[in-house]
């Protein structure tokens, strides 16, 4: 109705996450409404990270070089390996600062239905990266849904077959959380993994 | 700290309207992880939308050629013309169904602060339109904001000069607002602009 390249800017706009037909409109017409020159500079940074971002060829994750900022770091150690399910889990991770070893990307989880098998998410790679012996413990931080869970379990036991120390990130109350508002799965959660002090 | 590609990508979605920071990053990071046939779309849809379309020659709507689908729709008539702040609201009205002239968009309010002033507004075109004797109503209908109400003043005394009726579109209490939860501002206006019955 707005009419062919509008409607199909708008189209397209709602691949965005979170972005429905309301906030695509809102997008499209603002974007031709008020400044020409940075429409053509986010179409222009779009294909060029389309193009330029592929995977590191190690770690799996987001990135325009063949290594990744964090597996070219010599001063990261090799002996942690940090499985998370996509790059904004490794980000977030790094963006908390606690962490020094390396990551490996899943880019995804276990999800039979959806063809994802242990083939897609590099399963075997991860595991040569195991036998080379560098590294000594592997943590599991994958979502605490079904088929992040799934997936731990399937990693941890193979990794295990190879003599790896596998732990598992503590699922717990959030600091500062009140437990009053926290919800009754986490709560269970916490007093299931309680720590004797 | 994605890397500069990533990190531009960034920063040049953050010009689409509730885009902060974080949205930003989560919008990058699937972009690029899911489907990049989708983003090279989208890059080509904003570059194509930016490019081809343009304002219409008559009432300054968005449209891909010269007079938009309402101006040069024989069925509308010229009698009635319905002014509005920005192709959002004319499309908004549109949906509404309720209006069968045509429309001016004014891309904008008066604004001195910003530097816009009648000359930005397109008003020399309005009362060119005016002037040609077509429009017998000239309904005013943009924002009940300082600005859209100075605005509104101001086309509406230059109407007048010319002889042609003008009119404010109502406000008051929505359909279906419960008293209890309309804003006080709105109730106070609803009062005033009480209708005898």
């Amino acid at each position: 109705m707005y009419g062919k390249t509008i409607d199909q800017l708008i189209d397209a706009l709602r691949i965005l996450p979170g972005v429905g037909i309301k906030s695509a409109q809102r997008m499209a017409l603002q974007l031709l409404e008020k400044d020409r020159l940075a429409a053509h500079k986010l179409a222009d940074a779009i294909s060029e990270a389309a193009t330029k971002v592929g995977k590191c060829s190690q770690c799996r994750t987001l990135t325009e070089h063949e290594f990744c900022d964090i597996c070219s770091n010599p001063a990261r150690t090799d002996a942690q390996l940090c499985v998370v399910e996509s790059p904004a889990d490794l980000f977030a991770i790094e963006q908390a600062g606690g962490f020094r070893g390396k990551y490996f990307v899943l880019l995804g989880h276990l999800s039979p239905i959806d063809g994802v098998g242990p083939e897609q998410l590099g399963i075997d790679s991860l595991i040569n990266r195991l036998q080379s012996k560098s590294v000594t413990e592997l943590i599991l931080a994958t979502n605490l849904t079904v088929e992040g869970e799934a997936t731990a379990h399937f990693i941890a036991d193979k990794a295990k077959s190879l003599g790896v120390q596998v732990s598992r990130i503590a699922y717990g109350v959030p600091m500062g959380g009140e437990l009053e508002y926290v919800d009754g799965g986490t709560l269970n959660l916490a007093l299931q993994s309680r720590k004797i002090i």
